[in-house]
């Protein structure tokens, strides 16, 4: 076989591979459960390309932030002047080491559950992200039962994306899909500053 | 000490980790360049939470996408709906598992690239994002030579986003930041079908 032929072979039997994947496929008949967690660049980003997605099949948005307070983000600026697009409620005062109160984050983080199972359990929206939740499970202010929970009340349409690191093993079991984003090389680390539009 | 105290501890040390790396930190002075790898989902998404993140703080943006073809995405019709905001090339023919053609594509992904070394170069944008490129240089439509050759020639002012399986060790030791996303659980896996507004 020439080079030519080989490719064709090695991409039949992909094609085959992928054919046959699909036409066993089956519609869930539910909204999903993604978990993005890891060390790396990429949870939260990914979750509002996946935003992109929905909005380009004209679904219906939500977001709930749970850490990142009132720091401007160039998300935020995106999606408020999309009008709507996006019901978009940052709940949090800030990162836990500059808030440095657990009483307060506590309660921050419960309120802005509620909010989040009222968004799951409405039937309003196909895609709910709550943003850095798995923070707020890292630091006990929400359990990982109680999450489970929520997402258990959530409406048969809606998809929801829970990002953050150390994303609790519970809570992965539950999930139909985890990816981890691994850290591999990180420009903070060799010294350079977080930059606009790539890193907020 | 009592649990509050304990958090205060806690996270007075970690303020003061994250306040003396911001303070060592410095502007790299030039756009950076961000590989987004590994065979989890998350890699071509988050490069477009990046485009949203740059897009809100007002900055210029380009894709070039390297494999997906005509396929109808969310994140296609999505930006194509903001006008103007995103200059967006999708010169793939589709999956290399379909075209069967290694000469066409090897055509197909150099056109993309001449037209992506373009835009590199001009210093038009401050975020061009090569969605899919690892394919094309996995089955040697590109060189990682000429790849870096691109990357070395593009204006002062610009960031690229790489993204797809299976990146080049070259590409990677040249990078500023990789993310490998790592697929710990995915639904194709339990015979649950691609979702639009989630994988596409």
């Amino acid at each position: 076989m020439n080079d030519a032929d080989r490719h064709v072979a090695a991409m039949k039997k992909l094609q085959n591979e992928h054919r046959e994947r699909r036409s066993k496929a089956r519609d869930p008949g539910r909204g999903l459960v993604l978990v993005h967690t890891g060390d790396g660049k990429g949870k939260s980003s990914s979750a509002f390309g996946v935003i992109v997605r929905a909005l380009g099949w004209g679904q219906r948005v939500a977001v709930v932030q749970f850490i990142k307070g009132k720091w401007q983000t160039g998300e935020r600026q995106f999606f408020a002047k999309l009008e709507g697009a996006v019901d978009w409620h940052t709940m949090g005062d800030g990162f836990t080491w500059d808030t440095q109160d657990k009483a307060g984050d506590t309660e921050a983080a419960r309120r802005a559950f509620e909010r989040a199972r009222g968004m799951l359990e409405c039937g309003d929206y196909d895609l709910v992200v709550l943003d850095e939740i798995n923070i707020a499970l890292r630091y006990d202010y929400l359990t990982a039962t109680e999450v489970k929970a929520g997402l258990d009340a959530r409406h048969e349409r809606t998809s929801v994306i829970l990002t953050g690191r150390d994303a609790p093993e519970e809570l992965c079991a539950y999930a139909d899909l985890v990816s981890e984003m691994r850290e591999i090389k990180h420009p903070y680390k060799a010294g350079i500053r977080a930059q606009r539009g790539i890193d907020f």
